[in-house]
């Protein structure tokens, strides 16, 4: 069975539920949500209340054949997954420009390098070129980790030197900033982008 | 029939030519590319020589149906074009969150304003706010123009306010920029941004 590049299959029309008002839990295990349902909701949070505009690129999808029916919408008959050239999401806050990819693991001990592809640390390498803030969201071992990008390319060089192809949870506890999970906002990663690139003290 | 939100119908695996060394003539009117083709040009030859990382967005789809065949690939057996919440380029250029949409008209008086949805306004009052770099390219009347975000939503509350629906010529060439057009880059839009927002004189 093919899958989506996050492992999981395809689910129609899924509804992200607005209607649990219960204070959650900060364990990521044996939740009902993914990392990218909180994601969205987060990216949300930071739109209405005008702290961020961060969204999620829509699915790069191949169009082969569209029917035009009479007195009704376009439909697309054949189409394929694309492997995207970038990360899935960007942004702005306060005028810097935002740039990342979520991903999430269920191995217990380590992450697997092979969640990214080339064209993926390519582009960040080109953001952070630019001066772009640029990291990646990994939701592993029961946490929710904001890794950033020049971090992530030193792992990303010894797998390509033909060292580990995952980062330990000992190595991303070290090098990663741990992001707090709440109600409302679900995963804040603005407030660690705050402290590491707009606080006073740094 | 129904067509893209552009007005035009959709064309399968369209590939751009590369082959055409000529000189291009500085007129839009009478050639074989699209506004879009040559602002992906363009990107490509800001990305390639580390200018700026400007990418277009994705299409955004709503999937409803998809099968996983054995031994090859996912095949999207149905799915609808969706309406997108936000402008169609965005990125970066020198630190600073680049964010603009791309229109054209074949009107020979005026650009009818009716080219933009209510979202898409929105996501650039958005974006202004957060300080980010926002416009729209314009191609009409045989020339592209600059039009700075605030300058379009100008236009945009005299139409909410019952007046005008589109930008007169005279209005379009007093309220922008004109970009000149050549070879490599095709549309030199960073040339502008440089002038208006990084130049020691402003």
């Amino acid at each position: 069975m093919i899958r989506y590049p996050n492992g999981k299959t395809f689910q129609p029309n899924k509804t992200v539920s607005s209607q649990n008002s219960q204070k959650r839990t900060h364990s990521y295990s044996n939740r009902g949500m993914t990392l990218e349902d909180d994601l969205n909701e987060t990216n949300k949070y930071y739109l209405a209340n005008q702290i961020a505009v961060i969204h999620k690129k829509p699915t790069p999808v191949q169009i082969v054949n569209v029917h035009y029916p009479k007195r009704s919408a376009a439909v697309i008959k054949e189409a394929y997954f694309k492997q995207s050239s970038t990360t899935d999401y960007n942004g702005i806050y306060k005028g810097r420009y935002i740039d990342f990819e979520a991903k999430e693991t269920k191995n217990k001990t380590a992450f697997p390098l092979q969640n990214f592809h080339d064209h993926q640390i390519e582009h960040m390498k080109q953001v952070v070129r630019q001066d772009g803030i640029c990291f990646v969201i990994i939701s592993a071992f029961g946490k929710v980790y904001f890794l950033e990008a020049d971090k992530l390319f030193v792992f990303w060089e010894r797998k390509e030197n033909n060292g580990r192809k995952s980062i330990r949870k000992d190595e991303l506890e070290d090098a990663s900033f741990p992001i707090s999970l709440g109600y409302s906002p679900r995963i804040d990663y603005i407030s660690i982008i705050e402290q590491l690139y707009f606080s006073q003290e740094q």
